[in-house]
């Protein structure tokens, strides 16, 4: 029994294990943890002794921590291990695991890989390493239990003890016919809670739903929201199964998702790497066109600014208060904005509800607008002491910047939807543009006219 | 088979045989679907055919599909029902979505479902609601295998014959001694596999990772990331083993975390429930309190105009940038924070990492800072044809308000952490404040000494 925090503790102790070259005490420490703990101690001991240690493990769990390891200590252990060590991680290695770092391999490290997979495994690599990194195909794995229409329970069940072994999930296996087409899936519970002579083909569920290989990974990983599924099986354009893909790498894609609309949302071009992996040059990289696009939009800004110039010279205090009407502003439009990308992302806002969400934003902005504006009233005329005509200026322009940036903020990503393009890219810097203009053309006309300049 | 975009014409033609009364058609064709999409189908059709549709499913379809439904559904649904048919539901339904569904309902529902359930079930279902909603006892179900250590493999499987039809997931089953405190694990793949007569005490896996019922669900969805999980058992505070949490709760705990995250790094009071479920006024109340927090803050950025009036009032064509400069900082800050938060609540930066992500936003920093002042240089200088001492002072102040951006953004959500407030709420209105003073101040002491005001 282990209890979460108690990990830590068993670390120090097998590091310090090791650092006395105490292997074999901690190899036996070790074999009792789970590998993604293991893979976390490893990358805290130094190189050598990493070789050493995952040497000496047995090869099914070595195996299984190397799928755990970041890319830069798989890429290491590779490198420095024999032709012979390199043959046997592949044979214990999940296929999709395989795929999965394949992927983040530089070129000499992949061919050295393939040089030492079987005929029957390279020819697989090769054909998943053409699936687009974000389709169903690149996601899958090929260990899945496969039946015959014709089996009964009793051989089926002989037929997973001969096979599930090395299978990915048995919980729930499929059933092909002769031409390898998908036919029906069937859980293991159903296999063993039939009497043993029951056909296959009369207890199976027929209506299985499929993905195709090329189906986008963020659909894919809708429907396992959607369905509350585990695994679902993967077909070719001839309706054969290729492969299953199952809920953990799901869970992985949705996180992904998540932070590249995350990313997106703020400005940023979206990438996969982790931010301490990722060198200064290519962050950078990634912030600058958002950036350089909002200073060149911001012209348009600057320019209501100066065609303005002289109305504000002669009421220099209206001044003070453009930072506060831009950010409650701006805030104001991303607020909106997030929810209703949030919303469209988790299906829970459609593009039909357009109407909805204008007149639920219309309402929020009143609100809001009302509640901001007399706050403000109240401070400007009775706290800060400015004039009537100023406060009454600052208060009229905040409370249809609030308005206009609610409707903007909340409707803009459903027309980004509407016309095809990324609603999370609509998110900030076009929105903000927009607010800021309306929010100082407001104010200017509004102070024109109040303070007669 | 059916195939994902076939789903909507199957609704279509259910939703024609419903409307013109051919409700055992319909039945017919509705059985061989998904229990999601029956309920996505049933908030289609107006109320009276839902209670017609729901009574004429058989039971165990009907109980699934009623934990699909949205709440209000539901409330209707059990409103609707006689005693008896509660009973039913209640017997069919997996415990979890019983516990699930009882939470979101009002009190006058929850007595007469409690008044329906038997004795066990009202016991276990008023245990279950003591749980915070926010603690891994109320995502828990009870609806687990449990083995004794001293059973044979034959005898296991018999035993999960018997009992196991009801189960939520058989694939992984625990190992309890005589007090039912958690001695180890098996999978239903290792049960079947050895041979008939091995004892479970034998094979099981003793280095079981368990969660207690009071552990918080985003630490618990923490460790079915990192372990890729597909079931973890639960105990209580003498080890015994109270219930399990499966992978589809999991997966929906990790979209909440997510939506709450985003919410609170756009300046709103998180809420779990659906934007189109929420009235204009609660959406209101939960945005208004960081706009007015914005707002107050501002006068930190009004005071500052303010004081350099007259600089400002001699070179009126420095107003003209504030906008531009205010907000390619304001959003060069929050890429920096967006990433750190997320970087934090992947667990991929921890708090010892502060001085590696200091060092790395600076560089950034000063890339980013160099590429648009010089950018920015070059546009005022040749194409808008500001002097050279305004040009200067616009782009010193912004390579220095980037640079302070990236820091404040990229270390204030670690600082956060460090005192135990959520990195999320760091995210933007409070660096957007300290970013705006800072441009400001820097802007009109610049302007000051490099154009003699």
């Amino acid at each position: 029994m282990i209890r979460m925090n108690e990990i830590n503790e068993i670390t120090e102790v097998i590091l310090t294990q090791i650092e006395n070259g105490k292997y074999a005490e901690a190899r036996r420490s070790i074999i009792g943890m789970e590998s993604a703990d293991i893979a976390l101690l490893f990358e805290e001991i130094d190189r050598q002794n990493l070789l050493v240690m995952f040497r000496i493990l047995p090869k099914e769990i070595a195996a299984d921590v190397f799928s755990y390891m970041p890319n830069e200590l798989q890429q290491y252990i590779i490198e420095s291990s024999t032709d012979r060590e390199i043959k046997l991680i592949l044979e214990e290695l999940f296929f999709d695991d395989t795929i999965d770092f394949i992927e983040e391999m530089p070129a000499n490290v992949v061919k050295r890989i393939l040089s030492n997979a079987d005929n029957e495994t390279r020819t697989l690599i090769n054909q998943f390493l053409q699936y687009p990194e974000t389709s169903a195909g690149s996601l899958m794995t090929i260990e899945y239990v496969d039946l015959e229409k014709e089996m009964t329970a009793a051989e089926a069940l002989e037929h997973i003890r001969k096979t599930g072994i090395d299978k990915e999930t048995i919980d729930t296996c499929y059933v092909l016919d002769n031409n390898r087409i998908l036919a029906g899936s069937i859980t293991i519970r159903k296999l063993i809670l039939v009497p043993e002579t029951t056909r296959i083909a009369d207890i199976m569920d027929e209506n299985v739903i499929y993905i195709n290989t090329h189906d986008d990974r963020e659909e894919v990983a809708a429907l396992f929201k959607k369905y509350d599924y585990l695994v679902m099986p993967v077909v070719d354009s001839e309706h054969r199964l290729v492969g299953i893909v199952t809920i953990d790498h799901i869970v992985d894609v949705i996180e992904l998702e998540n932070t590249e609309d995350l990313q997106k949302m703020a400005a940023i071009a979206p990438s996969e790497k982790p931010y301490l992996k990722t060198n200064a040059l290519t962050l950078a990289k990634h912030r600058i066109p958002w950036l350089l696009i909002l200073m060149i939009s911001a012209t348009f800004t600057g320019n209501i600014i100066k065609k303005f110039q002289d109305a504000l010279q002669s009421v220099m205090i209206l001044a003070a208060f453009i930072p506060m009407l831009m950010d409650t502003g701006g805030y104001s439009g991303s607020q909106s904005s997030t929810l209703v990308i949030r919303g469209l992302a988790l299906g829970e806002i459609k593009l039909r509800d357009f109407f909805r969400v204008l007149w639920k934003e219309l309402q929020i902005g009143i609100i809001i607008g009302v509640t901001l504006s007399a706050a403000n009233f109240l401070k400007l005329y009775f706290f800060d002491k400015t004039g009537l005509m100023i406060a009454f200026t600052v208060c009229i322009t905040q409370f249809m910047t609030i308005i206009i940036a609610k409707i903007i903020g909340g409707t803009l990503p459903i027309i980004a939807k509407k016309l095809g393009v990324d609603p999370a890219i609509m998110a900030s810097p076009l929105i903000t543009t927009i607010v800021d203009a309306a929010a100082l053309i407001i104010y200017f006309t509004t102070a024109t006219k109040l303070l007669n300049l």
